[in-house]
C-alpha cells in the first residue's frame, strides 16, 4: 500500500474535503485524521457539531479500513460523546478492532489538542471483493 | 412552541446551514428535515457520504429533541446504512421513541425521493435542566 | 416456510429455553416472543436483568432473521433502555427495516402485558450462502 | 470500596447467577468476569449464544459502574461479535472510557482462554445521586 496513492483517491472525498478535514497519516488498517475547528463546524449553541465529529471519525475509518486491499463499505457504526472540544484542532485515530474476510471493525478515539477526550466511535464495514489499487510501484 | 422560533434559532448550527439541510417541518418531539444532494455530499466513490447521512439526521434529532421546552445534549447516536440514494433529494424524519425526565431516545429514517430507505439512526439525549426559549407570544 | 419447523429448530436454543423464552408466532421476516417474569430473570436490584431483556430480543431477532430461507448470523446490535417493566409478562416483537442480499436489519420493540415501552432493540445480520430447511411438506 | 461488599452485593443478581458467570477481580471503574462455557449458553446452532454474551459483558459493565460510590443505571448498549468462542472459559473486562458527572461510559472485551477475540461491548450509564454502600470498614 502507498499512503500517496491513498491520500490522493481520499482527495477525492468532497465532503471530508468541504469539512476541511486532513489525513495525517495512513497505514494498512490505521489512519489519523485532524480537523482545525471553525465557524462551519459549529452548531446552534456555539460548540462543535457531533455531525462534523462523527464524519471526522467517519473519515479516519473508511480510510483504514480501505487501505487494506479490497473495497469496503460501511455497514453501520455508533458514537457516544464525552466532552466538547477546549482545543483549536479535533483528530480522530482508528484502532483495528477485528479484520474478518468478510467483515472488519474499527474503533475510533476522537480527541482534540489538548488532549481532550471528544468521543468514540464504532463502526463495521462489509469488505467487498473488489480490488482497490492503493499499491505502490 | 413556535416553530418559527425554533427554525431561528437553528438557522444559527452552521455545520447543518453549511451542508445545506433545511428544515421542512417541526413540532413538539418532532421535526422533517431535507438535503438536495450536491458535489459537496459525495464521498470518494461519488455516492452520499456517510457523515453527510449521519448529519441530516443528527439535525432533525437535535431540532425535535429541543423542541420539548428544555435544552438536549447529545449523548449518543447508532446508524446502520441501507442503500445509497438513487433519487436527488434525502429526507430524515423523526419518531420519539421514549420521553423520560432525564432522557429522551428518538429514531430518525432517512429517504429520498424516490423512497429509497437509506439509514436508521437511533439517539439519545440529556435533556438538562435550562429551558429553551421556544415559545410564541 | 414451516412455523413449526422453525419453532423445532429454535427449541434448540437452550439458552433461550433456559431463560424460559418462548416463541409466540412467527411468520417470514418475523417473529414475536415471551417471557414471563420470574426470579432468575431479575438482578441485584430486583428489576428484569439487561441480559435478560437483551436475550429476550435477541432471540426474536435470530428466528425473524432465519425465518428468510438462509442461514443468518448476527453482526452487531445494539439496546436502548427506557423502564422496567410493571407487568408480568414480557414480549419482544420484531420489524424487518431492510432485506438486502448479504445483510439483513431488525428492529425489536419490548414490552410489557401492561403496555410498558421496555427497550428498543436494533440488530444487523450477515446472511450466509447456506440455506435453512423450515420449509413445509 | 471493598470487593468483597461488591461481589456479595452482586450475588443477588439471579440471572448472571443463574448463567453462572462469576466475578474475578473488581477495583473502582473496573471488573472483570468469567463463564465457563456449558450447554445451558448454547443456541440453536451449539455455538455460545449472543444473548449470554451480551449478558457477560453487560455483568462485568454494571459491577464496574457500580463501584464507583453511586448506583448506576444502564441507558443503552451495543455489541459487535468477531469470532465464536474455540475454548471453553469466556471472560469479559471492562475499560472505563469515560467517568462524568451524570453519565459514564464503559467498554468491555469479551475474549476466551485461547485468547479468541469475541466481541466488543460498548455501554453508559446514568449515574443516579443515590450512594452504594461498598465502602469497607
Amino acid at each position: 500500500m502507498d499512503p500517496e496513492k491513498v491520500k490522493e483517491y481520499f482527495f477525492n472525498d468532497r465532503y471530508a474535503r468541504f469539512s476541511k478535514i486532513e489525513i495525517v497519516d495512513v497505514k494498512e488498517g490505521y489512519c489519523k485524521v485532524r480537523m482545525e475547528i471553525e465557524d462551519i463546524h459549529l452548531n446552534a449553541l456555539d460548540i462543535l457539531h457531533g455531525g462534523a465529529i462523527f464524519t471526522l471519525a467517519d473519515f479516519a475509518f473508511a480510510v483504514a479500513s480501505n487501505s487494506r486491499g479490497r473495497a469496503a463499505v460501511s455497514i453501520n457504526a455508533s458514537i457516544t460523546y464525552f466532552k466538547p472540544p477546549t482545543g483549536k484542532i479535533v483528530y480522530a485515530e482508528t484502532e483495528e478492532i477485528n479484520l474478518g474476510n468478510r467483515l472488519a471493525t474499527y474503533q475510533i478515539k476522537v480527541y482534540d489538542d489538548k488532549n481532550t477526550n471528544i468521543a468514540l466511535f464504532t463502526g463495521t464495514v462489509f469488505r467487498t471483493s473488489k480490488e482497490t489499487s492503493f499499491e505502490g510501484g
